[in-house]
């Protein structure tokens, strides 16, 4: 790593707990590759401290942004001062912009990390009718996202049907033109099937669908990263489908966090 | 330096204006050198900001401490929940420590840091009459600590004389036993004269004392690290006195406040 000095720029991220947290290691090497004078650091907030950690961080005059992760990510967005229409409608925020004055710009970038993650490996989500597992946290971010790019249909699957009406209810008030479906657990007849829940984490899970239904024909696309083949892109693999690993979408989303905080405006891919 | 994870220790100094501080770079040194997993960066940090960000960094708890310096040595006092003697006598505080509980406790360490730069180059102040020039902030944590290391005598020499009166009156009201007295720019006949004047700093300065005045017997030692030998020394040295650089004052009070804000509780020597 270069050296800290007085002239070196500030970020950080906050969780709790903050021990596992891989960000910093990946944005300070992104910093590196870019000749960079900045640092990020990992700052171990609990949730009552939240806002008086925020209004410092306010007050610190060389720090750039911020990343936030659990359990911050809906609680920090009433201590912006302005959001992305991406941050407003999903109600959440993984990432904090600070201005020279001080003001803070939250945006969330879970959704475009995993878009950019899929074009960078060519898989063009634009025109294409998509099978989202899921519509928690995870899951609505990458449902806006892929509204965004011009899927042609979106079906969201969740155990909790009445989830997957409210995800998809707010997406279309959105995206008017967007063609919808609640889901089942089939995902046959899509062109791409992503699993936006957390099931394949831990080796116990079920699969977050029925992959007996899947056909060589399909792209499977995960958010988990560690197992990086999960049971689901296992299966995926064995009826000939390509799949899409979790990795670029933290890739490409570190990328975007860090273009985001400097202001430099840049892109993933 | 070290990667940083996010199970690495936060330190931070707070300065206004930030991008001259050689601190970051001394303390990171001794970190790598202590094989801390620890790591400290800048915060720029203006009067208007100090109490919010110090609200903030009490929030961190992977925060231990901080540096403070220019122009909040002052300020930051009232922001601190506990103070050692030396900090609350001098008014000032240049290091603070946050517990785990988040409790902040400051102390000032420059005296003590002049104190063990002499020691580690074998001048014990101890039993020597001393004159100290400049009766200011330097100065008074210089005199409290000399005190503290059982001087003989004191003698403080300062422009106004009323400020070097009384920076002794409370010196003595601390140190009942200590022979003392207000001294004008002869330096005669004290085994050890310091300089805790800005003076010699900027080529056009005068001398802190008359250096006509010094001779063989006498050790002459510098607060001032830029230049490395001002003409204060420069003319010591002509006269064949012992001098003492700035340089080991700053490198025992990084030691010594490594040590101060991770509790360790070890000594510079």
């Amino acid at each position: 790593m270069r050296e800290i000095t007085g002239a070196t720029r500030l970020y950080a991220i906050i969780a709790d707990p903050i021990h596992h947290v891989k960000t910093p290691q990946a944005i300070n090497r992104l910093f590196q590759e870019q000749g960079a004078d900045s640092v990020m650091v990992p700052i171990h907030v609990s949730p009552e401290g939240l806002s008086n950690a925020v209004a410092g961080l306010r007050a610190m005059k060389n720090l750039d942004g911020f990343v936030v992760t659990v359990p911050h990510k809906t609680s920090i967005v009433a201590l912006c001062d302005e959001l992305t229409p991406a941050a407003e409608r999903i109600g959440a925020v993984n990432v904090v912009r600070r201005d020279k004055d001080g003001r803070l710009h939250g945006d969330i970038l879970d959704g475009q990390g995993f878009v950019a993650g899929l074009k960078r490996e060519g898989i063009d989500p634009a025109g294409k009718s998509v099978y989202l597992a899921g519509a928690g946290g995870a899951a609505n971010a990458i449902a806006f996202a892929l509204a965004d790019a011009g899927v042609r249909h979106l079906t969201v699957a969740n155990r909790t049907q009445s989830k997957a009406r409210d995800l998809l209810d707010r997406i279309v008030s959105a995206y008017p033109g967007l063609s919808s479906s609640v889901g089942t657990d089939d995902p046959a007849g899509h062109d791409l099937v992503v699993n936006g829940t957390s099931l394949g984490l831990r080796p116990e899970d079920a699969l977050p669908c029925d992959a007996s239904r899947l056909d060589f024909s399909q792209t499977v696309a995960e958010i988990i990263m560690q197992p990086a083949e999960t049971p689901l892109l296992a299966a995926a693999r064995e009826k000939g489908c390509r799949i899409h690993f979790g990795a670029p979408m933290l890739a490409c989303q570190i990328e975007l966090m860090a273009a985001f905080m400097s202001g430099s405006g840049k892109q993933c891919g």
